[in-house]
């Protein structure tokens, strides 16, 4: 299968797990060692290296999805990832780098169904333990304008 | 081609004969004995089998479709759907199953546009008659509060 | 690569080069003798070949990159576009014909996003000079109530 299509699938894979809350399942499509960051257009386009979301290792997505779970927030409410393609960057013989557009929708209990966030991701993907996995994943959200509840994965 | 590619491709089909009022064609989408539900996500976790639209026919998929023309109701608005990438479940003998993320927009005769409809299809998919069709389509609907509307396929 | 993975690429690059505001680019995503038009719907279905943009050649092309950067309109919002997969129409000996549905939503400087336009990429594309280009992009929204700054390419 083609690198285009085999990170297309990844996108898919890792928008599913989320969307379906198997959260669990999120801090797999990552490296022990990854970057995960959550940060604004304005912000990435002034080089501010902080995000809104920060973490620097599995680990540390492990008890992000840990804190999810007991604060109970993200229940209220359920999401839906739409992925564009991807377009590959640089290959290197170690990683890719690649972008996508996203789009996050968001449902409220009472049906009401907004625009959650869109934006790009801007990945480093390599091959580890028999998969790709992201060993950078910086979401850039084109708005700066943060729902309090940037709780979920994006 | 690979499996997901065609998958993918047989999703860009369905949507656009929906999106282009092609909605004779929508039927051929699925084989002769199939199954077409839309349900909701709440209901689909619950295990409630009924669902807000069921068929299990193409012909009922037919039917569906003579009883939209006469009752003209879909001709006040038009739909476009954005379908993302499928991902695979099992591979059978005879049959695959994946799953895609939907979004549907509806868009009124003034110009507005709202999200219609967010969610997933749950499908079973083979080979039949030369090309591939939905032996089962489940959409699973984000939100649980349907538009009376709700008439044209998802 | 399959066409449709090369098309399905060539979408995604051209939605990126707009949206991260690369327009300088835009024009070469087009042959030298070009037609480029938005349209509606329902002007598109009468067959009425005027547009709200028009252009054919890539000069022109570049001639509208060259307003909007003076006019500077465009800076006050950002856009981000998702692009389905494409349906591939007729494959002839020197261009295919294929259509894609799109999504564009705007971000306005305080954070407000809506959905700024949605519709079908109608396309004829060849080879030229290395790369897929396309020799046709109609554009047609959905919508008849065109947005007055329409003036980013769609």
């Amino acid at each position: 299968m083609s690198d285009l299509l085999r990170l297309a699938e990844l996108n898919a894979a890792y928008a599913a797990a989320i969307d379906a809350d198997r959260l669990d399942d999120w801090p797999h499509f990552f490296t022990e060692d990854c970057i995960y960051k959550i940060t604004s257009a304005e912000n990435h386009r002034r080089g501010y290296s902080a995000g809104v979301v920060y973490a620097d290792s599995r680990a540390m997505l492990r008890d992000r999805v840990t804190a999810l779970r007991s604060a109970n927030v993200y229940e209220r409410q359920s999401y839906r990832h739409i992925v564009g393609l991807p377009v590959i960057g640089a290959v290197g013989a170690e990683s890719i780098t690649a972008q996508a557009p996203f789009l996050v929708l968001r449902i409220m209990r009472d049906g009401r169904t907004d625009v959650f966030a869109t934006g790009v991701y801007l990945d480093r993907i390599r091959e580890d333990a028999g998969r790709l996995r992201f060993v950078e994943r910086i979401v850039v959200c084109d708005s700066s304008h943060f729902d309090t509840l940037l709780a979920i994965p994006l």
